[in-house]
């Protein structure tokens, strides 16, 4: 049985462990550039836009999850969307990551959102699978695009 | 010579205007169900988490742009994510969409956002050789997932 819960402030340096082991894992370790002054600073501020959650198992932090409002235009409404989602490699199969994703869907009613979204990479097939089981629909024709540093300052200053 | 300005409550038909000639160039519209009053009673809100910009051209009002603050752990930061683009097809090549986008530039870089991000369709050939223009990199590897409908209330009933 998991239990999940809001993450607090003295979660930060867990959070920061939880997204470490998910970018190497996602083999991108070196693109972690956030501390938890940072974690504290934003997901723990006053008028935060960002959410964390903790999955436990027998009192053990498991898992996490990170997500923020979003919004759809076409629906006229906010959807849910999922930033980061984990589960420690030795407790999978235990049902952290279906638990944390329950979670969220149902902030996402109470919340009246659209829509419930996230990312993933195209090679991770486990989780691809995973979510296919939970009829999630793959939204394959569209292709992110990002404008960061020396290219983001260009064009503001173009 | 375009400016660009924050939309307000009275650009809510506009805006929905806007909206639906860009989901009809998406061969989308049927996927438009928002109202004028679910863009005031959200984008207008005085706790709203989504912004709207209008670009004119001599006092017309010819494109829009929706954006809201997403979140990076990797980076520990906001982001800015543009959600809708749209220039009129009778204004385009007068350097409105660039000049939305330049705008954005400078609102991430005061709210201190680590990138700018959006979404292209993949056949919008266009629009992808004007992203590429600025430097913006595709983001190929990634794969957005969606719950919505009954799917959504499945998992959170699971």
């Amino acid at each position: 049985m998991v239990d999940i819960r809001p993450a607090t402030p003295q979660d930060a340096d867990l959070i920061l462990h939880f997204i470490r082991e998910l970018a190497i894992y996602e083999k991108a370790e070196h693109e972690v550039l956030s501390s938890p002054e940072a974690i504290r600073e934003i997901i723990f501020a006053d008028d935060s836009r960002v959410d964390a959650l903790i999955c436990e198992h027998e009192g053990e932090a498991v898992g996490f999850a990170v997500y923020f409002l979003n919004y759809s235009t076409w629906l006229g409404k906010y959807g849910l969307f999922l930033e980061d989602l984990y589960v420690t490699p030795e407790k999978r199969g235990i049902g952290a990551g279906k638990a944390l994703l329950k979670h969220l869907a149902n902030i996402a009613l109470e919340k009246d959102c659209g829509r419930f979204e996230w990312n993933v990479l195209d090679w991770n097939q486990p989780a691809i699978d995973f979510y296919e089981s939970l009829n999630a629909e793959a939204q394959s024709e569209w292709i992110g695009y990002r404008l960061t540093g020396d290219a983001l300052r260009a064009l503001a200053q173009s």
